[in-house]
């Protein structure tokens, strides 16, 4: 399968994040792209491309284009209010607060259009963000020109990501960019299977009440972990979205039986939908080694989660989103991958 | 005056807060107070007063029962998961998130009860806060017992703390705390006047609905300044409290002259009211010196302050908000409180 991969992603780096109370560096790291890289170089699983610029037009369907504008600008505001190391933001508009008049201030910008401190700007972030989005337009291209498969090897992921907010390591939302121009290529009915052990919220809030693209998300108990305020089972689309979002929480220390099995309730809500083709947001943190994370999978488990994909028959765009034990990542993803190919 | 003073407060300390991007060391730490105190003693303000401890039940009329039950519990629980050092959030349920399922996990409620990152959790956080609500309600209880004031030496400050949320240094909304036991007391119509740099966003959501209590506010504007996503003037509270909330937002860089003439307009609310006693949510950060701020008052300008408070004739319980210059903090705080007694 292809493999689209931009080396830009190396500019988004240098960035602490908060764990625990205290300040680390950041588990999402330029090493996480080398690792996979790496692994489907040895495996030859396909041909590695980088891809071409494109424009923020399919972007802007899933974003609001005020906050395109924002993350394009907010390094060179960071600087310009005199401050130097990574842009954080330090307040959020929870309810009590308003949402609805954006400050004029970088530093109140930054929480206005985020929902954490894991999205930090620094210099080269917002070129990797955008060579994100154009590794994941043109893997979708390479499926709708009638590839069973092809995989966008990028990072910033992207699902925490929502129509105007950039949050756990996201900033554009790559999935939901790559579902966006799957429509506009022709489909009618388009499935996103988000397999990263975190809910990706981003994506449900974007096309929460939109009929034509289906959400799908198997992931840990948001009561128990990030990114806690949604994916709950009781969320199931709004208005004429309703019914085409489906959240599968799972229980800490989940091991592959349990995960099959929301697979499979997965499967049958995608072939019920009608989908016509797919977008799979693919995290390996349910790793049993990751260090950020709490389900079990092993290594050989991923290719099983491939096989299960590709049993519901569908053209499949592979999006890369989270996964941290970086030695073992590769292995993950091209157990996914090859998994799927197999299968 | 009688000034009500707790040791306890020294317990909270030793945090950091986010600044710019960086952790430094909190501004908000117990040599403010010694200040203050050392400013009041060596200028004969009035006597001391260790608190009488006091129960939660004003403070349940201003807060949710549950929150306070989380401020008690929230640093054993953060141990409890492993953790060391100070507790604090890295996700916020922002709009596009839930904030109607608790979570279960310590890292996700602290979250759920806060809008920023700074208020942590400390071994002694907790009997600090409740020590700094007990100095309000004996405060209140001075002037409710007739006389003309009394002044809450304590912190953390509290005016940023909402029904459900800490935030901005604050935990229990102490101000508010000492308007219900005015209320509690016998008070009919009681107002609250925040004279601190930053707007009392927290206050403003815990009476925005009621019509008992006028809130006033004095502060740099919130597009450009903390807390940002609230303190504009066309919040002017809402069903019952219509028109029982005014904002005075000022622009960077405010002198004494426009901030006098917010205090009029203030009084003129607060004259029209017909409130019967009045709460100052005192903080001195407007002082030219502050290094967070950027209000441009002079040491000499908070006498003109007090003057222009007592002005309104009403008894007034002060309670200690923010100001972070320390070495100045004590003069300025002195000088309210001096000028009150003189005008």
């Amino acid at each position: 399968m292809d493999i689209v991969h931009s080396p830009l992603h190396r500019g988004h780096t240098g960035h602490l994040e908060l764990v625990a109370g205290a300040f680390l560096p950041a588990f999402e790291k330029p090493e996480r792209a080398d690792f996979v890289l790496e692994a489907l170089r040895r495996a030859g699983l396909g041909p590695v491309r980088v891809p071409r610029a494109h424009d923020l037009k399919i972007a802007a369907r899933v974003h609001d284009p005020a906050y395109l504008a924002f993350l394009a600008r907010a390094h060179d505001m960071w600087l310009e209010r005199g401050n130097s190391g990574p842009a954080l933001p330090f307040i959020w508009p929870r309810p009590g607060l308003r949402a609805d008049v954006p400050p004029r201030d970088i530093e109140g910008l930054l929480g206005h259009y985020s929902f954490d401190g894991g999205a930090p700007f620094v210099a080269g972030t917002w070129a990797a963000v955008r060579a994100a989005q154009d590794c994941a337009l043109d893997a979708a291209a390479i499926v709708a020109g009638g590839a069973r498969a092809a995989f966008s090897l990028a990072r910033p992921p992207g699902h925490h990501a929502g129509p105007a907010f950039a949050g756990g390591y996201c900033y554009i939302n790559n999935a939901a960019v790559a579902a966006e121009a799957l429509l506009q290529a022709g489909a009618g009915r388009v499935a996103i299977l988000d397999v990263d052990y975190h809910h990706g919220n981003g994506t449900q809030a974007i096309f929460e009440a939109r009929a034509d693209v289906l959400t799908v998300s198997i992931h840990a108990d948001p009561r128990d972990e990030f990114p806690y305020f949604l994916g709950h089972a009781d969320e199931r689309g709004t208005g004429a979205g309703e019914g085409a979002n489906l959240n599968l929480p799972l229980p800490l220390g989940t091991e592959w039986p349990a995960w099959a099995d929301a697979l499979a309730t997965a499967r049958g809500a995608i072939a019920a939908f009608g989908a016509e083709v797919m977008v799979v947001s693919l995290g390996v943190d349910t790793y049993e080694g990751d260090p950020i994370s709490r389900f079990r999978l092993r290594t050989e488990d991923f290719a099983r989660m491939g096989a299960g994909i590709a049993a519901l028959g569908l053209g499949c765009v592979f999006v890369m989103e989270g996964g941290y034990a970086v030695v073992e990542i590769g292995d993950n993803v091209l157990g996914v991958l090859a998994g799927f190919e197999a299968g």
